[in-house]
Order: structure tokens, then sequence, then C-alpha cells
């Protein structure tokens, strides 16, 4: 699914995402926020763990995130437990919605014999609806006698956080340092790209590689920004945008190999999640080329799978490239008219701001695939950035015109 | 259609657009860029004008505003003519575009026996073709025939430079100063904020009244950055955006009136694009009030109109308030979460940032209306904005996923 890096780390791909961390236990139930689907994960890691997170830059931020982001502050060493709930955002809730988190946390804390602050709390769904909390009570209750390790229970999980995402999301990779054995792995949810304006991500991600604090903030920090920032705009994260990291907390470095595979994971996440956008037909991979810095063309390709245009054309199998060329410039991050190329998949499809190579006919053979590749070289520097969509598809309205848990 | 202002001045709407000004002939003729509808649009102004002109931001630039800008720069105080096509945008077009820009200005300058620097000239339609020139030649000979005066006349134009409107899209207001009778007329196309990605806009408004080039300047960027900048975010203007406004050139002041007539008129025709936007089945008004200065208020209003996910639940008829909260927080503009309050109408829909007021049903009934009228009180300070905007409907999909001339 992704590029083995330059040096010799090697990363095994393995099933069960979250599942797959040794000592990580998981359930998912069906507690009655939705009407029948399952609605509530619980994850359990056998020993305290570090914890980091990446939130949403909304500055209206849901309860569970503010409640939450304490108990990192408090208790950011030694965390044991997520509680995520799908169905009910949990957010402009005043109040009251603080409340219902904080109960939430001690429940699943008495439930489990740990403090409060040791849970991690998160909530998917409607804004502005209070938390029914007798069922999230029973449902705990419930959830607690089905934990279980494994791929099956991961699966149970990734499933009870969903929303309007068709498939769950799981994602985990091996690598060895020193012939001791590590795993990171992660579920997620989150229709991405198809909603820039604030369609909730979630992503839970843990490892059995110990390490410093910094060292997990930090990597989290830049997997984040070359995978699930690159799919949602950051100014348009929603109230609930949150992704956590847990991993054993050591004085040292992380083994050899944690770097690479934590991005692994985070990009495949990222990417399930443009496939399965609301809606969506095809997913779309830009990759901006030929930029002056990293920035700008992380700015260009954000811009384009951005545009609602590029996004229609892309649905339609239109080989419109003006509103490809449209979109960069109006992303105003410093295109030169007369250097940039446009390639589509490995043809070159247009040459140097004006010259059409690939006749119609082909640029929409090319556009018939579910999966379409595009870069754009913008002929000015040697930096490049990549980034994830999706098609802008008529069910993507229907879905969202009339949104019910 | 707009409030009167505070003053005594009285502005009283015409017919008839561009056409209700004095001294302005219109053509609209069929010159086969697009297949079937008329294309070509010219506009001779009996006595030489001075021209100001607020166009697009985005770093592609077609080849007509390039060229424009430069007459503008020549001769800006004495353009008589512009010409208009529909269908092709003339832009990602090279040397040769700008070259066939130069040639429409010089044809229609030895028509109407002009100097070529003396022709505004604009385009709209598919980015990336060049300009069918014998066409646009023979276009603008049948074109100068045609020339008349009046409403008629000024539908025919508007109706020629339309791209996907389904109305020509006309305003103008008489004003009196001291007994004197003026008018500001103008014609417009786009679909506005229902693409805030670069659907072009087109406006060209003109009046009798008398100013300098100055006044005229500073007075159409205000009224700009009041209507046509509140349906279409300023970063995503497409490659051919442009308003040009004509005036006669004085060393005094303008008529009193001249300010708020020009506002009602791009208040007009931006509200116009807005109703007509692609696949519009609703027209929204959003106005934030209780900001703490002005750029606060234009920033969160302009966050609401151009969400998807708002936009979609409005198209459903969906009371889903939760998203405006949410895409107002992405805006990241210093909302404080605990003071806000929103109506819907005249109601009440949601109390300082929890409390809902409305009932679900109640709130339905409001969205039912083609016409809903938002209103965010930040509760922080005393100044407001509005902004205008659409649904997003299955039909914008369609509409963007096979573009076609």
């Amino acid at each position: 699914m992704i590029a083995a890096p330059e040096s010799e780390i090697r990363l095994i791909e393995l099933r069960g995402g979250l599942g797959a961390v040794p000592g990580v236990k998981l359930a998912g139930v069906h507690a009655g926020i939705k009407k029948r689907k399952p609605d509530l994960a619980l994850v359990l890691f056998d020993v305290p763990l570090g914890c980091a997170s990446v939130i949403t830059t909304n500055e209206i931020k849901a309860a569970p995130l503010i409640v939450s982001e304490q108990h990192i502050a408090i208790n950011g060493t030694a965390i044991r437990a997520i509680v995520c709930n799908a169905g009910c955002a949990n957010a402009c809730t005043g109040e009251r919605g603080e409340r219902d988190a904080r109960q939430t946390a001690r429940q699943a804390a008495a439930l489990l014999h740990l403090e409060p602050a040791q849970v991690i709390i998160a909530s998917t769904g409607v804004i502005g609806v209070y938390l029914p909390m007798d069922r999230v009570v029973r449902g705990l209750e419930r959830a607690v006698k089905e934990l279980e390790e494994g791929m099956e229970a991961a699966y149970d999980a990734a499933e009870a956080i969903m929303t309007t995402d068709n498939e769950p999301k799981l994602a985990a990779y091996a690598f060895y340092d020193r012939d001791t054995r590590y795993v990171v792995g992660g579920i997620a949810k989150g229709s991405g790209m198809i909603a820039p304006n604030m369609a909730t991500m979630l992503a839970f991600v843990a490892t059995n590689a110990p390490m410093t604090r910094e060292t997990l903030r930090d990597e989290l920090r830049a997997a984040v920004d070359d995978s699930f920032n690159m799919i949602s705009v950051d100014g348009d994260m929603s109230t609930n945008d949150s992704c956590y990291a847990f991993a054993p907390v050591s004085d040292g470095a992380a083994p050899r190999g944690f770097a690479e595979a934590l991005r692994a994971v985070t990009h495949d996440l990222a990417y399930a999640m443009v496939r399965d956008g609301e809606g969506a037909t095809k997913a779309l991979t830009v990759d901006v080329s030929g930029a002056r810095d990293a920035q700008q063309a992380r700015t260009v390709a954000r811009a384009l799978v951005n545009s609602n245009l590029v996004r229609t054309a892309l649905y339609g199998e239109d080989p419109n490239w003006g509103r490809i060329i449209a979109a960069a410039g109006s992303a105003r991050a410093g295109l030169d008219p007369d250097t940039w190329s446009l390639f589509l998949g490995e043809k070159l499809w247009v040459d140097r701001g004006a010259l059409e190579i690939l006749s119609e006919a082909e640029a929409h053979r090319e556009l018939e695939n579910t999966a379409v590749h595009v870069r754009l070289d913008l002929g000015i520097g040697a930096e490049r950035a990549t980034a994830w969509g999706c098609d802008l598809s008529r069910d993507y309205v229907r879905i969202n015109a009339h949104y019910r848990t």
C-alpha cells in the first residue's frame, strides 16, 4: 500500500488494525444511540500507555475533546482505555455535554477499575444533541464483558465508531529492530475529503514500541500532517476531529522503524477514508512536484482535492484540465502560469502552461479508472507533496441532504 | 430589493439593466462559439467613459483580463466599448490566447471607428480552448449592425454572456441629485456562490453620473466587497472573474446618491447569481451580527454560505444547526463558544451556545421557504456583515459532472 522507505527498514502489513497490537483488547456493541447499528467502542490497554493527540483546530470543540485533553494533561503517561461512541457528537451541548463526557469516563473507569483520567473519550455523529447517558452506561457494561484481543474484536470496534462510512477502517504494520518485533496498529472512521467542511474523522493508533512522550508527540504530528491533514484542510476540521496515539513510555528513542510504520498506518487509514468518502465512486491522488518548497506543494495539492469543480468533473469522467489549473491558481501559492505541466497517470497531459498533449479521448480513458492519479509539476523547484481526495457525486448530496443517525 | 439608506436618498428601481443608462447601445448575437445559444455581446458607449475594474486574484488570469487591464492603463478615461463572449474562457491559452484577445479588440475597434485600447474584452466558458476567431469576427460584424438602446437590447446582451445561468441578470436604479436624474445600470453573469471554486462571474456597470476615476474606483471596490465578494470567496475567484464600471470623468465629486445606487445594482446582480446558482433550489441569506469587527463578521458569514454540509442540509430542508455552528467555528475567526445565538428568519433558533428554542418541526417549516434567512449573532461586539449563497443540490453535481458549452 505504501512504498518502502529508502533504507532497509521492512514493514510487514498485518490484518486487524488496533487488534494486531499486543496487549490491546477491544469491543464494539449496540448501545442504542443509533437505531440499529453498533455505536459504542471500548478499547482497553493491558498496561498504562503514554498518549499524544492531534485535535481539531475548530473553535467549537466537542465536549469529549475538552475532557480528553484534560485527562492527557493529568495522566498522559498512563492511559488505559478509550470509549468512543457514534450517533451523537456531544458537541454544542454546553455544560451538560461536559458532564456527560465526564460521566462516560467515570463509568468506564469504574467498570475497568481505573482512574477516570486514564480514559480517553470520543464521540461522532449529530451536533447539538445530548448523549443518552442511560444507554451509554448500559452499553459500556456490555462492552466490558465483550472485551477481547485480536482481529475480530478490532473489526467490531472499528464498526462501532462508523457514521456514514461504508466500511470499517483498520491498518497495522509490524517491523523488527534488532530482532524485537514491534507493531503499530490503528482504527479510524471518517468520510475524509469528501466533506472538507467538517465530516468528523477519528483515529486511534497504538504500538508496543516504547519511546518518550515527546517522540510520540512529534512523530504523530508529522504523520498526521502528511496523511489526515492532506485529505482534509486544517481550517475546516470538524468539532470532533481527533487522532490519538498510544505507546509505552520509556526515556529512550523509539525503535528504528517506528516512524515509518506509523506513517504507513496513518497513510492507509487516510486513504481508506477518501476511498470510502461519502458518495465517492473514485479515489483521487494528487501529486504536486516541482514546487519551491513543501508548503507551496501542500497548498496546491490540497486546493485540487478540495475543488468542487475538479471533483464533479472527476465524477463525470470529464477531462476538463482547465478546472485543475484554475483551482491551482486560486490557491495563490505563487504559481508561474508559463512553467506548469500536468500529468494524468504516467502520461503528460498538458505541457508547460498551454499545450494539450493527451487527446480528450485518451484523457477520458484514464479517468474511467476508479483510482485516478494526477500530477501537477509547477516547474519552479524540487519539492513535492501528495493529497488524496475523491469525486463529488449526486450520492454525496443525497447522503448529506437527509443525514440521520 | 434593497433597504432604503438612512438618509433621504431615494432610489428608483428600473428595468433594463445596462440598457437603462442613457447613451448605452447593446447587442447580443449568436456567433457560433456555442452550438445554438447567443454567445457574443457588444456594448457601445456614446461618449468615452472612465473605467475602473476589480478582477480575479487567481494567479492564472485569462488573456482578456490581461489585455483589458492594459487598455485601462493606456486609455482608462476614454473607454467606448465592451466585447464579451461566452462558450470559451480564453484562459490557459498562452501567447495565442493573448493574440486572439487583442485581435478581438482590434476588430471591434475597426468596426466602430475606435482605438483598440478603447475596448474592454471579456470571455467566459471552457478553459484551455482557443477562441474560434473567424466566428468571433463574423459575430462582431453582425453585432455592430444590431446595436440598439433600451431594455430589449440589454436583455439580448445579458443573455449572450450566460453560461450555465438560467436567466439573464440585469439591474438598474435611478436617483436624483438637485433635480438632475442619474442612472446606474448593469448586466452580469455567474453561478456565484454555488461554485466558490471559480464559477466565472462577470459584471459590467455603467452610469451617466460624472465623477473622478478615483471615486469610481473606490466606490466600485467598496460595492464589490459587499456584494460579489460576499457570494464568492476572494481566494477562490476564477481565471476570468471581473467587474468593470464605467462613468463620465469629471474633476468633481460624484452626485449624491451614486454610491447607494451602485451598491443597489451590485447587490441585486450578486443576489441574482445565487438565486440562479447552478442547481440551486433555494437562496440563502446569512447575516452575522454581534461581531468584534467587520472582518470577523465577513469571515464567518462567508464560511457559512461556503460550507457544503450547510448547503446540502438546506437542500434537504434539514434543520441541522450543528453544521452551521461547526462551519462558523472552522472559520477560526475568534468565536466564543458560549455567547453565540442563532436565528432562523425572525425566530430565535438556538440560544447562547446550547439551548435549542425552535422545535425541529418549526425549524423545518422555515427551511421549506425558497428564500431562507439565517442570522448568527456572535455575542461579542456590534459589527455585522451579510453573505448570500444557495443550496447544494443533486442537480449541481449533474450540471458540473458533464459541463459542455
